[in-house]
């Protein structure tokens, strides 16, 4: 056990792509609870591209990160030491604490959880907010009708893999993107997708059109960028398209250049009656326990499958980071901070 | 009574905003009803935005008008002839017959009007298509609740000045955008508005800003371009956004210059879970009755009114339709083609 901790801080602000000055460590005492409150040690933090948007001071759903304080992210710890009747020394728990090896945190929001139901990686990945991600979006906004077409990119990573999957299970045709033959052929046969096509191809629109004979009616969108631009126009009328994220465009300082799409994208909108609908997890956050009961079901009756890329050590962190916004991890990506007495 | 039938036809398909060239005027003998159908005398033919989508051969929700046919339309008419029991010589109709004196017509979707409830021209406006486009895409896709703010443009036309008139209804605050003092003070004064921009001024961005302190909470989209471009910065979270028309762009032969501003947008319906979705009226066919019959009942009690712009003769509705386009007209655009019995 560390005698200090260590933190990984917003150094700067980064101006388009995070580059490892923008991240700071330091060594901090290992700070004492109060009342009501506990001590965790992380054992996993988690890393999702929403955390770019918390770097930039722009308005969003949630506020920044202050420059010099520690990143923000939810984790896996173990509660050494509890002020709280709720909780003991011991508890593997799923926390919000953020890139640091340890952390003083009221209990609002922190939940108790079972090594012997699931790996407790899983609370930040296909049993977590990237499982509720993509399990609330796609019902909620998506509808998915059996025999429908459902269009994800990102499809190796742990909402996209399991929207395709889901879209399965609710009978329809699930049709992935991802970059590189490697995880394509993941996709496709370890998680059961129709067809992925790799964006790193020459021709991803006629690819599209290839996989998709019947067009498309829900495409998941979590990438934007020149991924959309393919998948629009192969969109069929009253196709529903949830936006989780916008990977391809959050390092992005400036517009890009012209003609402006804006108006294709409304023209398709109306002639095609299409709705677009924007949201983030925590909108339907009645609906995870209901959720995450049919998520954990299907996973044990082995017809949900996830992959986790384990990142070792609090100090990579930054760096698997900035791979993760250049699409480089293959599967939820973990940093395991400490270690797992579960494991 | 004509002793031919003038019809106004597509000559040629417009490149960009429609010329008179477009239009072709021709005489042919009065058609003879065969067995199940009518023969229709034009009384009122409607004007409407969508016409110009038609001219075109690009793809959309309704097949275009081929060249030499006459152009399409909705139309209030006298049955002179009648081969079908329902309807007898001298009923007054809602038809589908277009830009022309009379026409042969099946009778499927063909209405008979009761003269005695309202003014027979309201078919082609508040209580015909304008009107259940107003009452569909603001009850259903763009929820008003009580004390949120409803923008909408084109707000001194049928479908804008019966959009902010229900939201009145619904206890929203209405702000209305029209071109020009005349329509902007007829809005307010006369459809009870809370205000209304007119968007030749020079700045609508922050005459928006003053009139929604509140932020938009429903924005109807039915003109894109600029004004769109103003409204969405101004959406609040969980905005709504009914998409029924973009007659800004209906003349564009190209996507306008750069900087590409389809990212901003996809940035907004991410961080704001903004809900874009488009429609056409008769996506909401089963609902007509039922809304049909609240707006005669607000129309009856005060509660809304309308303003027609009514052009005479045939001859004139190129040049009435070309004006619809830049915004000319003041109010629900109807041509009169023939004698109005009930007037």
């Amino acid at each position: 056990m560390s005698e200090t901790n260590r933190r990984i801080t917003l150094a700067s602000r980064p101006e388009g792509e995070p580059t490892a000055a923008n991240f700071g460590l330091d060594e901090q005492p290992i700070p004492e609870p109060g009342d009501g409150q506990i001590l965790c040690r992380t054992i996993y933090l988690s890393l999702d591209p929403y955390m770019r948007g918390r770097m930039s001071d722009a308005k969003s759903y949630a506020d920044p990160v202050n420059v010099g304080d520690p990143m923000c992210g939810g984790t896996v710890c173990q509660v050494v030491k509890s002020n709280h009747e709720k909780f003991r020394g011991g508890d593997i728990v799923l926390a919000y604490t953020g890139w640091q090896d340890y952390a003083v945190t009221n209990v609002e929001g922190v939940m108790k959880l079972n090594p012997e139901q699931a790996p407790i990686s899983t609370a930040l990945g296909i049993l977590g907010m990237p499982g509720m991600t993509a399990y609330t979006g796609l019902m909620n906004i998506g509808k998915p009708k059996d025999g429908e077409t459902v269009v994800v990119a990102a499809a190796s990573g742990p909402v996209g893999g399991l929207v395709g999957q889901i879209a399965k299970i609710k009978g329809c045709r699930a049709v992935g993107i991802a970059g590189g033959p490697d995880k394509c052929a993941h996709v496709v046969d370890n998680l059961g997708f129709d067809a992925c096509l790799d964006h790193r191809g020459d021709d991803l629109a006629g690819a599209l059109a290839e996989a998709c004979p019947d067009g498309i009616d829900v495409y998941f969108e979590n990438v934007g960028g020149a991924v959309a631009d393919a998948v629009y126009p192969r969109l069929n009328p009253f196709a529903r398209v949830p936006v989780c994220g916008l990977i391809a465009q959050y390092n992005a300082t400036d517009l890009p250049p012209g003609p402006n799409k804006l108006p294709l994208l409304m023209r398709d909108v109306l002639t095609k009656r299409l709705a677009i609908r924007g949201f983030i997890v925590t909108d339907f956050l009645d609906q995870w326990p209901q959720a995450a009961g049919e998520i954990a079901g299907w996973l044990r009756e082995g017809r949900v499958k996830y992959l986790e890329d384990v990142v070792q050590g609090l100090e990579n962190a930054p760096a698997a980071f900035m791979g993760l916004l250049q699409g480089k991890n293959f599967g939820k990506l973990v940093v395991q901070v400490g270690h797992d007495p579960t494991g």
